[in-house]
């Protein structure tokens, strides 16, 4: 295929796609691995007291779940997901401060939140290697926080795997951090679907979902999702996987056990194609307040198998070495 | 300092600037080294042929500087400075193809170039080693490598310094890609541009310039140029130099010898302060067609400390854990 310059279904955002650069999957250097030294660990059972108070946890009770939360400075130490503020919060939720700016110095008061979500008790349960009754917890775990964290504007639900994809910690976990104001991409996004609903009287993502279920860049599918490699992929192996249902928030998803076998085969996809590299996922929802009814929440993973540097942080444009069919193919075939 | 969120001077690019998470200069972590092998290096003289011919080369020539090539499958080999094309070209040069895309894939043909500008025959001399002699040879070489790309609709100039920072080969070398489209940030920082201009009737970054030359954040200057840490910087240690005139393409500068000093300078005291980390540097120019006189092109460094991942790709947002002020300081502190 000769170098080809796309553009994202709907952002204006332009990746070349650079076959002649192209280089196997498994010519990716081999990846070196921390030892995981569980006994420092802050997130695994015994080590509570390392970390704040939890927000949220689940433990179980009577044959089923309980939703509890530490108090009275204890820690409770059987749990299944543990969510708790993150020790170096990005922002905190705290009093707002008066501030002045001016026409150069734009300022907003740095308030939100920032909490971990604990995946697992076992340190190295990631999600390709989890239950699906444990992803299941975890799930819910987002969705409990979610509702939390309504108040703020926007909320971004992440989870980074391995050191370089920005884990400092290697037991499994995501993250949550509650924002004071619509991200930016979540922004350009939103405002390119309503103008693609309000032109076509379809959601884009219903009808990208329609279009790349007969195309190349197809991976997976169950009941309730789709998978696949975007037509414009930023990064190799970049995929997205996708309710079928048009639902704009991951707070009205009900396929909860769909979702988590979604992620489950489409991560130890990953994982056994190329020797569990390190990636990053987030979510992408509508922001809670106003009505975003035409939006499509997914989610979009990214593995960090090359290094973003002076061109793409200088440009806004992107160089992705593995044509999205190609990725897709690869993924397709690592399914079990 | 309460963390706060930043906009950019003109973008509407948003950090979080988290003094809460900050970690001084000297918590980062030392880095690990690569042993440079000479005698595999294709960028070292004795190795020319393991590169493409050469598109120009400036060599010693009656106690003055001469510009040739490689011709007739010979190469050169008393170069001070050495342009090829890449080998692994992101875009190429070649007759366009007639491509077909649709609502939801969008393409163009991936025609361009790639090069890149080998600045110097001594494999470790990078810009804060380098001679000013030598840098000006250098800073010519982009001169007339833009300028022979100026049949294209961008060029960006570009450097990675270190692993880390996305450097393939550590010989010190710089690239240049042209595209064939404006890319994405530059398109958008044209038009915040353009519109500031408008509305005061004076160039944003002249007035940059003026306020931020008795702000914190000023690092150095000279005659032609003034350093500083943007107000929102996105990467840690983040700095900027700008022309003190007006001048809309890096075509128009012919203050060389202040710029070579400027970039010899603020390099220096990056590699003294933080113990030579890996970085990234891009030049901002106006696009060759078209008017673009409101522009002001300046170059952009971008130090490799922390790790972007999952909450900034899937959100546009960033997080920066050191305040510019502090950069600036630092910086400021460690010019020699």
């Amino acid at each position: 295929m000769a170098t080809q310059i796309r553009k994202d279904y709907i952002l204006d955002r332009w990746v070349i796609v650079a076959s002649e650069r192209v280089k196997r999957p498994t010519d990716f250097a081999p990846r070196i691995r921390e030892v995981s030294r569980r006994g420092t660990c802050p997130f695994c059972p015994g080590n509570e007291k390392m970390t704040p108070p939890a927000s949220l946890i689940y433990i179980p009770s009577n044959g089923g779940i309980k939703r509890d939360k530490d108090s009275n400075g204890e820690r409770t130490s059987n749990w299944l997901v543990r969510c708790v503020p993150n020790l170096y919060p990005a922002l905190t939720p705290r009093k707002p401060l008066p501030l002045t700016g001016n026409e150069f110095h734009e300022i907003r008061d740095g308030i939100g939140a920032h909490e971990v979500i604990i995946e697992s008790p076992t340190h190295d349960e990631h999600p390709h290697l989890a239950s699906i009754k444990q992803l299941q917890l975890v799930l819910q775990a987002y969705l409990d926080r979610l509702r939390e964290f309504s108040i703020w504007e926007y909320a971004s639900i992440f989870r980074n795997h391995g050191k370089e994809a920005g884990a400092s910690l290697s037991h499994a976990h995501s993250q949550i951090i509650a924002t004071p104001m619509v991200p930016k991409l979540i922004a350009e996004e939103l405002s390119a679907c309503k103008n693609l609903y309000l032109k076509n009287n379809v959601c884009p993502f219903c009808k990208i979902i329609e279009i790349e279920h007969e195309s190349p860049r197809f991976i997976y599918e169950n009941r309730g999702f789709m998978a696949l490699t975007p037509w414009a992929s930023v990064y190799p192996f970049e995929f997205w996987i996708l309710p079928k249902k048009h639902q704009h928030t991951l707070l009205q998803m009900k396929e909860i056990k769909d979702f988590a076998e979604a992620l489950k085969k489409c991560l130890g996809s990953l994982a056994r194609a190329l020797n569990d590299p390190p990636y990053s996922y987030g979510f992408h929802i509508a922001p809670f307040k106003g009505n975003h009814e035409y939006f499509h929440w997914h989610l979009e993973v990214y593995p960090k198998l090359t290094i973003q540097a002076g061109f793409e942080n200088s440009t806004g444009m992107f160089i992705n070495i593995i044509p999205p069919e190609s990725a897709a193919e690869t993924l397709r075939n690592s399914i079990e």
